[in-house]
């Protein structure tokens, strides 16, 4: 299985990056193809010591800055290690298969590049970022995380089979709980979108839909997929991320504010940390865009070396679940 | 000052509100009116050896249900509890004065019921119901949490009025920073409703708006007045509650989760208590129903005593701090 990696996608490009490729290329199995200017790539992993063995490069010119406008992914900025990598995972001017597409660079770019190279699948009328996020019990998938700020109620009817799909080949949750995200649990609660998403939810036989969901029970397992327009969808991924980082400041500062408080660190150390584990977003990998005609993960900008190792082993794990394949049988259906 | 409660709004009720009201007589120098039928509280009351001292009651023959339609109270429930509070602080059918409102019962009811009864203040197109929640440093007020599904951007710009007002006048920060909930920081982010509404909050010279917040920063402090329309901030208003319960529920395994759970408990307990206290939304008293003319105050709906006291506590703050005054001199200007 051939990963292509975005070296120089995200905040701590390319030596993070490279990290973590040289992890997910010994532990994974799996062969790393690098994305980006060839000779900084080799500068970068010489002066950090860090072997580039059984480690391709996808020589490209440039560099996807963050402040460029995304829509010039594939105009002005064609030679950067965003469009060379989407292009090659299309087959686009290479022999070369590859199997999937991770970057930790713009996510608007990424979603576009991505929508007009390697295309959508047919059928599917809009991309959603998904988000796969933890809770008390099993992680569960959110989308659109972020893609489309406004959405259709048949949107979202897609999102529901793609997240649905996603949860079942990849995550391997039995008969996933898709549930619609809403101010009430009724049936006549929401907006316009909400009232006729539920019906058309409720009506679709390859789907679980258990109903609308309050976001108070997302958190604790309310739910296997949350269907929610990218606005809502974007709110909920980032306040998540924002009160993760709160408890986890606050706990930090239980222990480390008090002369007493390494002491008390000490035995519950291995809770600590299994608690600190399942809050990391980290753990989980990235955001895959669903909907894409082949495997493309967008990395968190601010990925480090185990970020994007984990979003390296989804990738392959969504290789390996046939999910996009599954998404086309599931449309025909 | 004479504040009424209704003694029978809430999952607990009346006995968890007649505790708190005892609390709230005793500690914080105010008169508490108990609104519901006589018997039924006074029998409560001699059964659970609850002194009824220096309390008035109001009577009110019955009770509004939660399943209730919201339009019903003053129509088929206008004798009711919630029905009677709202009658006397408004000045009808009784010759005393009332101060200020406490209801745990149905929002939607509350909320229809202040609006007809009570009013709205002259010149606020949406009364909205604003959420006082804790961060890592002081609370913050979010809103609309729930009363409005669909905005205007004209709302949105009176929401931050309201909202400056009660930051400055009840929870004592200065210059408190407004910042509308949207999907970036950029101007130019979110839908029509969001950069529309940025241009007006941006041209307001009465608040201190600091543009546009992404769900991440709230958490952290980022803000002192969310804006939001009340689907996003019914989101973001019980994912706040909904994580607290995770982490609070996580921590708690930590520690009662193994043999040595107890001790490691120990000496941490000071600053788990102060980190439990600090996402307690018991502590942080109900959510004022703003833009109405009066003060209104929505407890949870699971309030127990401490709630309650807490509820009427911040009633007691918003009459202190001329909460309605404040919002008319505001809107003038």
């Amino acid at each position: 299985m051939k990963i292509i990696v975005d070296a120089f996608g995200g905040d701590n490009a390319p030596l993070e990056i490279l990290r973590g490729c040289r992890r997910a290329a010994d532990k994974l199995g799996v062969s790393v193809v690098l994305a980006g200017p060839e000779d900084e790539i080799k500068a970068c992993a010489k002066e950090n010591k860090l072997s580039l063995e059984g480690m391709e490069i996808l020589h490209a010119a440039s560099i996807f800055q963050m402040e460029y406008e995304p829509v010039t992914i594939l105009r002005e900025h064609n030679d950067t290690s965003m469009a060379a990598g989407l292009k090659a995972l299309a087959g686009q001017g290479c022999d070369a298969s590859y199997d999937a597409f991770v970057s930790a660079g713009s996510t608007g770019a990424l979603l576009v590049g991505a929508t007009l190279v390697v295309k959508r699948i047919r059928g599917v009328r809009r991309a959603a970022i998904a988000a796969v996020m933890p809770t008390g019990e099993r992680p569960f998938v959110l989308l659109d995380a972020g893609a489309n700020s406004e959405c259709t109620a048949e949107m979202l009817g897609h999102f529901a089979l793609l997240g649905s799909t996603y949860a079942r080949h990849v995550l391997g949750t039995q008969n996933p709980r898709v549930a619609l995200v809403n101010n009430g649990t009724e049936e006549n609660k929401g907006g316009p979108l909400q009232q006729e998403a539920y019906a058309l939810l409720k009506a679709k036989a390859n789907i679980n839909f258990i109903g609308n969901i309050e976001a108070r029970e997302i958190p604790l397992g309310g739910c296997d997929v949350a269907i929610a327009d990218g606005f809502t969808g974007n709110v909920i991924l980032k306040l998540y991320e924002g009160m993760g980082k709160l408890f986890m400041g606050g706990l930090k500062g239980l222990f480390l504010g008090s002369p007493m408080g390494w002491l008390a660190a000490l035995p519950a150390a291995p809770g600590l940390l299994k608690l600190k584990k399942q809050m990391d977003y980290k753990e989980y990998g990235g955001a895959p865009l669903l909907g894409i005609n082949g495997v493309v993960i967008k990395a968190h900008g601010s990925s480090d070396a185990k970020a994007i190792f984990h979003a390296i082993r989804q990738a392959k794990a969504c290789v390996e679940g046939g999910i996009v394949e599954s998404i086309k049988e599931g449309l025909k259906a």
